[in-house]
């Protein structure tokens, strides 16, 4: 789908908020994409992220999931919006093995109030193709009157 | 609901579980309760782990939110079993504001293969009642043949 | 919980809206309770319903626990507003075996513009104790500038 | 995504397990594609399932979205297996205004046991491109030993 944005500042508006998110700084994330409705978040495999087995934590890649659907859902939003996650819900399709984690956060409906996006993430390796993951759908509310 | 437990050791299964999850204690998290199909989790506030306004990062309440359904599931679950979240939907009601966050995990349905688990969770002051910040439902499959 | 209801005529405005849903005509449902942030809906066993093994059909739970949580959201909105399902989620936990299916529908976070409402779904036999056979959380939007 | 059915009469199991759907019936649904891990079921508007408004009921739209999804999963499960919902998730994005509904599900991961499987519904009109009006993510579960 292409999108046209409200705001034509909307790709700094999205990676200055991203800079605030201290957590996302923890993860080692990074936004690897900013374009209206799109944003892509990656995040390096970590062993001070792992879980029992040695896999990345599930609640690290719901947490770049997440982001990567909100700031998704925020490049659409009108000038000075916050964007706030009311729900989503999260299915862990397979381990994630890998050394390289990709969130590609889409918009499927803008709106005024309530805006849904859904993300895939995807696994790299060092060889091979990207495995999908996860993926997550989100419902976001933008509040208006916010200096972004 | 009072649930029998298969495993008369649930409680140390549950306990030594948590502890090798790094991420719990990178949280700070402790496990306050551990009984057939309950297990709480608590969480104190934290600078480091806020969102741009100060308050609690959704990331971190859902980390908990869905260790301690997965835990409740774990503590019904046959000897020998693992708990893995198959899928979980989280509704985030209110901002995560207070001084400490206990996650309330309650299997509603039991299962040989899939448990059902719901986990709400509220934020405590120093003053007043405990709020209701947010509200986990979460699909687990027990995995036979793992040591726990 | 204990809500204050803004409308006065909360219950005929729900009463009324129910009254204009065919669906829930045709499925037998009926409207059991009607109280702030609180609506049942019941509905018979009816051949006519049943999926392939002869229980009632999950959609036609669904279809009245979705009302239930709807209505339980209505019935805390100001005058003149109407209620829209954004999204839910259902656990079906077992089987639809009954005479009678109870769906419980309760506010869990009122709101101006968002309401989320969970609904339980008991299965009542001629015997024994009801049995929980759904669940269901659900997003809701108030529209405003509606006639009810 | 390519899959490579185990039963290959995988078809005709999906159609005979449709025809035995008498909700199905009611709603006036048809199989209009049946493929490994990709189903359509289509229904035309009908105002005896309208809702107060005179768009289709989201129970409807539901309904065959829960289908698709079960069905599209049932295509790649093993000779025997019969098909159950465990939960599902929708967001309804627009209202359902059209001729004709057209919900298309496709599996994101199959699995001995739990197979998951995503369905977008389109709104069709006598004029213009297709709508996406919902969209339904569902965990299903595969139960052996039953005669299809």
């Amino acid at each position: 789908m292409n999108f046209t944005p409200h705001n034509p500042e909307f790709a700094s508006v999205v990676r200055a908020s991203f800079e605030r998110q201290g957590l996302m700084k923890m993860l080692g994330a990074t936004l690897d994409r900013v374009e209206p409705g799109a944003v892509d978040i990656s995040m390096p495999y970590s062993e001070s992220l792992t879980q029992q087995h040695g896999f990345l934590h599930a609640a690290a890649i719901t947490a770049i999931a997440d982001s990567a659907s909100g700031y998704a859902a925020l490049s659409l939003m009108p000038v000075g919006s916050e964007v706030l996650t009311i729900e989503f819900k999260v299915n862990l399709l397979r381990p994630a093995a890998g050394t390289r984690f990709v969130a590609e956060g889409r918009v499927i409906k803008p709106g005024k109030t309530i805006t849904v996006s859904r993300t895939d993430v995807f696994a790299h390796a060092d060889d091979g193709v990207p495995t999908l993951i996860a993926t997550l759908i989100a419902t976001m509310i933008a509040q208006a009157g916010q200096k972004n």
